[in-house]
């Protein structure tokens, strides 16, 4: 790995992912060689912020990457830094997880978006994807949400993408369902998340078999959800993570689809054939955000 | 202007606006300090280009930037580099525009689709801009497109973002116009640049009263469009500029269906109140692009 060659091979990072449903610890110098990794329950802040800080004290690394489930607040200049926002998680809102952190180690402590955190690992440990100067990683699973990555670095901008919830076409006379979206209705989110394709069908996703008139809905929805990230932000490679996406079967529906809407308007070499190259499963598997979470920590220790 | 400040002040700079209507050259030091500058109708590329060379080789500046319409080729590694691709414009598909200039003048010479340029006239000239790390620059007119800039820089990626061409909701009970883009129908310029609305409505958009149905349709499309790049890119500001954005009375509009359609959904300290601050008119007016072609020339000279 480019980043680890400059680093000494002892330095070790603490990684956490800490999402809605689980926590994940982590402490490694790379995906190669972690050396110790714990998973357990989101119960309330107080007792699961403990448990990953229990974990980081054992173990002693030179830095820890943070990567929360959000809303969280990114601006280092705002008095609610490193704080889950507005979530409607019971417990959860206005829990400041950074603080949390700072009270309990005098160490370099970074602070991401969960997904950021996966946009950051496909991006930092997959060398084809280093090669590359932009990155888009959608989660498509309980939320849908995105990580921009341009020229290298995550995208933030006035807070950070919501991706989740942009507007789609809707056609009402093939799909008359209205959406769940608490928000907004028929975004994005609103039609195509786990809980949407739930409560469209009365039967949990995974439980929809391949040749259900579902999946190429939900194919549909998500290649144009693709299609205007690709017009508006002309990423080099969209990786799709999250627990919709375990239905590997979606990839090449999604694909043709893409290529269909797009009509031949994108051409780039990267943009050829079929698209199995450019729209792509992480290469990290469901570990593309506790990894990610150890390569914001090295990038700490780096700048 | 911060980045005049370590320029000598007496570097002349060159910046060409190539419009598919008109070209605009101008040479000079900034924007309070254009030395000459002068305007002619889109002919054919020889015709066009010579009147162009002819005129920086009258004034000798240090280097060129050239903005031109699209699409164009913007990846240096590439045969094609520099050269206006598929355009639909009778003579100018695959015309090597940085080459004729490259065969005319030994000087360093920036090549930038138009609409990115604007964006980096807008992002550099404009000390308020200037303060922001993101700017998206819409132009709304005879076409749709938009330039973005995250950290500074201008985003490229694939090949350049083609804003233009997204997909947004269509109500057709409300709208049965089926669009006039040739490869997508219905896409955002189909349904809302200035030739769809002269076909939707029978009469050239200017001409339309203000109190036509025609706006609150006008308004929401590009509301739908704004809401779709802030929840994905994050940007800290979009400048609205175009033929169609001289209709001023659509900006209070779009502000409200932005706010509306979000539904509170971003919270920033940027993007407050009636989003007058946030959703602006270009500060440079209709010289944008060519003022961005002179900052594209200086980025070069102190890169």
């Amino acid at each position: 790995m480019t980043t680890s060659d400059s680093l000494p091979k002892n330095v070790l990072l603490g990684g956490l992912e800490g999402g809605g449903t689980k926590f994940v610890c982590a402490v490694g110098t790379g995906p190669g060689d972690i050396r110790d990794e714990i998973r357990f329950p989101t119960t309330t802040p107080e007792e699961t912020l403990a448990r990953a800080i229990a974990f980081f004290r054992q173990h002693k690394p030179a830095a820890i990457g943070i990567a929360s489930f959000g809303p969280v607040d990114l601006n280092p200049a705002s008095p609610s830094f490193g704080f889950i926002t507005t979530t409607p998680k019971p417990g959860w809102a206005h829990t400041d997880v950074l603080g949390a952190f700072r009270r309990a180690f005098d160490l370099p402590l970074a602070f991401e978006l969960d997904v950021n955190a996966a946009a950051i690992g496909e991006y930092t440990w997959v060398p084809e994807n280093r090669a590359l100067n932009s990155l888009v990683y959608y989660t498509i699973g309980t939320g849908i949400g995105a990580g921009v990555i341009v020229s290298g670095q995550i995208i933030h901008g006035l807070t950070h993408p919501e991706a989740g919830h942009v507007r789609l076409p809707h056609d009402w006379s093939r799909d008359p369902f209205a959406g769940i979206c608490p928000f907004h209705g028929d975004c994005f989110e609103g039609l195509a998340s786990g809980p949407a394709l739930a409560a469209r069908w009365g039967q949990a996703a995974d439980s929809l078999p391949q040749e259900h008139v579902a999946w190429d809905l939900e194919a549909g929805y998500i290649a144009a959800a693709l299609v205007n990230t690709i017009l508006l932000l002309s990423p080099q490679r969209i990786v799709l993570g999250g627990g919709v996406m375990q239905q590997d079967h979606l990839f090449p529906l999604i694909r043709q689809k893409v290529k269909a809407l797009l009509n031949g308007y994108v051409a780039s070499p990267l943009f050829e054939g079929d698209l199995s190259g450019y729209i792509v499963p992480p290469s990290l598997g469901n570990r593309s955000g506790v990894l990610g979470a150890l390569a914001i920590a090295q990038r700490l220790i780096q700048s």
